[in-house]
This record gives C-alpha cells, structure tokens and sequence, in this order.
C-alpha cells in the first residue's frame, strides 16, 4: 500500500532511553526519571471535582472554540498574569499545545513555505512542519543569546514565512526578556513572517514572570495549555491566542479538523483556573528542586548550563564528556539508574554533546538522582 | 499578518441552520432538532463509572498509540462484531475520528495528491484534505447506487492517488454490501489507490451488519469512534486500524501531532466496551425512530429518499420542492419549527435539492418533528 514522504518524520530519541528504562524496570531495578516532560501531580483537585460533577451530563460535542466560560476565564488569566486586557473572542480552545500548533501550521502556512525554529528546541515542531510539508529551517541558537534566536540570526536565511519561538524554552528553560521578544517580533514584522510564540511554560518560572508575545503586539499566534503549570498534560487541552481578523479562519479549521476539544477536559480546565493556590504549591516544589539542580549537578560535573529561568528542565553541555549524547544517556540510565534526554532530540547537530535534565518529579526522587549521578561521574572519572 | 491558501476552507451550512434555531429558541420558541449528528444519550453509564473512578490517579500523557488495555478491548470488538482476529498491535486510538483522518492522510498523502470520495459525503473529507494541501476530487454517486460510488464512476477518473468510502454513509445511511464494498477495495488496489474505509456508524444498523473493509483485507485505513454506536462524541475518542508495516510511521507521526489520545477518554471508552446492553437500548430507539420517520416524512411529502441501512439519517431528494435546500431549510425552520441540514454540506451540487433529517434524538422530539412537518407540508402545499 502507498505511503506518503511527507509521514517520514523521526522518532523521538528519548523513546529509546525510556525503553531501556522500562526493561530495567522488569528487572527489578529502580529508576530515576529525569527524562520525563511532565509533571509527576495529578490534575488540580478542582479540576477532577469540576469534572465528576459533570459527569451525569451528555458532554456531547461543544462549538469548535470551546466552551464560552472557559473562553473567558482563560482571557481573565492574561489579565491577572500579564495585565492583558483580552477580548475572549480571541481564544480558541484546542486539543493541547500540539492540535494548536496544527490549526495554526495549516491557518498561516502553505506547502512548500519555510518556517525558521531555534535550535535546540521541541522536536515537535520540526515533525509537525514536515508532515504538513512545511520546510522547518533550524536556526542554531547561541549560548551567549541563552540559546534563544536573535534577529542577527534569522537576517542572513533568506524566504522566511514564519517564525516559531518559545520561552521559556524547552530543554532550555531560557527565558526572551521584554527586548528579546520584542525585537524578534520586529523581525518577523518587518519581513511578513507569521510569528508563534509558544508560551506552554508560562507560570512556571524562578524570577520574573516570562513576557508574553501578546504583551507586545496582537499580531502574533500564542500557544498555550493546561498542561505544564495546570498539570493536566494528559487531558490533552490547551489553548491560542489568534488576531481578531484570523478568528473566522481558523474557527472553520477547528470545526473541520477536529469538531472541538474534549469536552470532559473542558470541564476540567475549567476547574483548574480556579485552582491557583495548588499549582502555586507545586510551583514551589519545582524552585526547590530547581535549587537542587543547580547545586547538584555541577558538583556532579555537570556545570556548563543553560540558565533555566523556567519550565522544570536544566539543559547541559557535556561536550568535555562526550560527541555522542545518545550513547552517554545510556551509559547514565545503565551505570547511575537515571533516565536522561540525549540533546539530539532538540538539536539534530549540537545536541550530540548536550543533555536535558528535567526536574518535574518530587523532590526526593530529585535529590536521589542527583546523589547517583554524582557518585556515577566520581566512578567514571 | 500572513495567511495560506489552503486554510480557506468552507464553513459548514448547517451552522447558519443552528445559529437560526438558537435565536429562535432565545425567543422562546421550542425548536424540534433534526440537524444535528450526535446522540441526544449520555456516554453509557459504564463509561462515567469508569472515569470516576480513576480520578484519582495523575492521567498523564499515555502512549502515543493509546492505552494497551484499550486497544485490546477494540480488536476484541472485531472478533466480536466481525469474527475478524485482529492483532491488537494494529489498533491507533486517535482523538475521535478526526484525529484519525489526520493522521491517515499524511501517512498516505503528500501535496498536490488527489484523493477521491463520494458525494454526497461527510463534508470534513474534503476540508482536511484542502487543508493538508491534498486535492478532493468528489465523485458523484448515483442513486441506483444507494448513493454510494461503484468502480464505473471511479474508472473515468485519472491520477488518483487514494479513495475514502463510508458504509453506512452520512448522510444517506445507506450501506455497501461485501460485494459492493470489495469491488472498490479491488479497483483501488489496481490503482495502487489508499484505501480508507470510515466505520464510524457501524453497530448503527437496522438490518443485516455493516461490513467492515477489515473482513475482506488488510491493505486498508479503517477509521471508527466511540462517538455514534457508543455516544460519545464529545470524548473525542476513536481509533484506527492500519497494515502492520504502516504502524511505526503512523506512530512517529501520532507521537508529533497529538503526542496522545486524551487520557480520561480512553479510561471512559474502555468502561464503554462493558456497555452493551446500554448501546443496543439505544440502538432499539434509533430502530423505532427510523420506522417513525421512513413512514412520517413520506406523509408528510418526502417521499424520494435513499434506503437507511444504518446511521441516524434519512437523506431526502426534494427536487420537487426546491432548487435552494438552504432557503427551504430556513423555511422549515421558521415555518415548522424544525431544523433540519441543507444537502449542500454534504454535495456542493446536487446538494442543492436534498435535505438530511437526523433521528438521533428521543423518540417523543421524532413524533413531534414529524407531526411538524406535515402540518407545514400541508400549509405550504
């Protein structure tokens, strides 16, 4: 039977990490997980009580943006976060980050058009571009500019139709100030370029609160879900952010592509915007284990990193320990029981000599890893 | 800012149809709902039990491809619905079937590829494929045909590169039989066409069993939902059937696009496999439903309609009455109270003088709607 070129994207190279993993697991072996992109909590308990008390309910298909109160308290939160005045119209519900970048990739770009991405950054992007044959054109992003893309970067790369960022990023955890964001929008601006700002790790940051493309402008996609600061990733619900004259558009795309978000996870959403005390509490059990991280991994040898701003990852440069971080996160998983990224996943080049360290899990299990990688790295030195 | 091409993709009818009716209903006006494609059931009583029961637990991200125990569950159906032996392995759970449909066309399809399917015809088909930069060519089926397409209306038609059939169809209901149905599987594999067989109303049948494209081959995409048999569509939970050496690429690109099935929908889906004595409670309505209409809308002087094998749907040719089925579905509604969809959703041409009337919901709102209509009818005449 035929297939498509277009199907041809790659695998996650974790995915080989997390097996091994689950093999020793049958074995019998207790493993660290610090290769994992989710939290280890539960959704909100406002989330699940929201959603077992709609449960007798038909939860039938909803409007393609999603439920109006859910609309509006998500507009409410750019208000308290950011002190964004939002028109609720101007947000859609979308079946996580992932089905926001799919309405998004076919509302903004055709066949053929080249959209630039840092690298390292999501995998996700590049697979999602290819499969709708989008060209993703990586963009190598420097440590000086704290892995983030700078225009200087984007200016030589000749017929651009878009521009992806995020920030925090992921496995950075780096952060675009005001100034950063700002003038990569001018860019982008200035040469018609679509600009996406992947905000997922908003809420989750250590100093000042991440600045988002909507504080600066309205021409912008922003993407976002309730996975990451509301825990919720397995909900599958998120949501975008869309200029006033692409609402129609991109409605009939969501009507058409996906009929609506689930509407239990709805629910559920809707729940967890009221529930900031507890993503607050978990918030500050990811700064202490981010503390840990930053004590603890250089003491292991670990200490050329990014500086992580936000989201629950370190990302590091062991290109002194090795050229192949694929090899390395199995000889880790194998000598120190602990589960770890290869960069390769973020960065097709550099990422060879760069590894992601999450630390999303609870705190003893961060303090465990770090204790074994430290007497790992004393052994292999 | 800049938009694509193939992101212009046309709104649904029926959606003017609903609008319509809500403003009425604001009025106070009771509207009889014949438009709509859904179950006015709740997700069976398993499933909710199910779900609440699992609230507890994280639901993170599962894999890609879904739960294990679910896709067991779903090839348990086949040997139970078809005496097919499925390998569980080949089941995808998808987000409903939507997601399936994305994922089966950039498996199957690159840009510029022309994918053929009858009309009339669920008008999503066309719309993803617009919007993944794929070409529909529609395929105008006949009546003599049950409205389905046959190998002599493909023959004529060059350069296709994959077909897409639904037994029973929306919105005619009508079904394929073995022979029907193998015949198209034999022209498309002649033609070295991707063959995609939508089940999604399969369990909703009034006669003999629909037939499924996985009795009479391996080489075909087979899409399904919990949506329709098992009244969930707001779950937005289905699944998929692909050949075994399909099922890495359809993996990797499940992993990127939607990195899972939500959570909490396959947990529901899994209790409503447990559920059928409450599905065939259902199916028992729809059956007294279907006889209510197949007498009342010929009393009422629609009377040229395609035989309804399965589905929830009564496609009628009122080319005796109009030659604007979108002006004569607004009619009905502010002169019956009923709403009903327009044939254009379904076949942009001939469209034009069909109506589709559901008889998804309670049996009491089918008895009204028809005493409705025939007291319009008679009016009108």
């Amino acid at each position: 039977m035929r297939i498509s070129k277009r199907g041809e994207v790659d695998a996650f190279i974790v995915m080989d990490v997390m097996e091994e993993a689950r093999q020793l697991e049958l074995q019998g072996q207790r493993i660290i997980h610090m290769e994992v992109g989710q939290p280890g909590t539960a959704a909100p308990a406002a989330a699940r009580a929201a959603l077992a008390g709609a449960l007798d309910h038909p939860l039938g298909y909803t409007v393609a943006l999603g439920l109006p109160e859910l609309r509006r308290g998500i507009a409410d939160l750019y208000r308290r976060w950011y002190g964004v005045d939002l028109d609720p119209a101007r947000v859609i519900v979308t079946n996580g980050s992932s089905g926001a970048f799919l309405l998004a990739f076919t509302a903004l770009f055709d066949a053929g058009d080249r959209v630039a991405l840092g690298e390292p950054g999501y995998p996700s992007y590049r697979q999602i571009l290819r499969a709708l044959s989008i060209e993703p054109v990586g963009i190598a992003a420097r440590p000086e500019n704290r892995l983030q893309p700078v225009p200087e970067d984007l200016a030589p790369v000749p017929d651009l139709q878009g521009l992806i960022v995020a920030s925090p990023g992921n496995p950075s955890g780096t952060m675009l100030d005001r100034g950063a964001l700002g003038a990569l929008m001018d860019h982008a601006r200035g040469r018609d370029m679509a600009f996406i700002s992947d905000e997922i790790y908003h809420g989750l940051h250590y100093g000042a609160r991440a600045v988002s493309a909507l504080e600066l402008g309205d021409d912008a996609y922003v993407v976002n879900s309730f996975s990451k600061y509301f825990s919720m990733t397995g909900w599958r619900i998120g949501w975008m952010i869309v200029p006033e004259d692409h609402l129609r558009r991109v409605e009939r795309l969501a009507q058409n592509l996906f009929i609506c978000p689930p509407h239990a996870s709805q629910i559920a959403a809707l729940g967890a915007l009221e529930a900031e005390e507890e993503m607050e509490a978990n918030r500050a059990v990811y700064a202490r284990n981010r503390q840990l991280m930053l004590d603890g991994l250089p003491a292991a040898g670990f200490d050329r990193i990014a500086p992580p701003d936000g989201a629950f990852y370190v990302y590091a440069d062991v290109s002194e320990l090795t050229t192949d971080s694929r090899a390395f996160a199995s000889e880790i998983l194998h000598g120190a029981g602990v589960a770890v990224t290869p960069g390769l996943d973020f960065d097709p080049v550099r990422g060879a000599s760069w590894l992601r360290f999450s630390y999303a899990r609870g705190t003893a299990d961060i303090e465990e890893g770090l204790a074994r990688l430290r007497a790992f790295m004393e052994r292999r030195a």
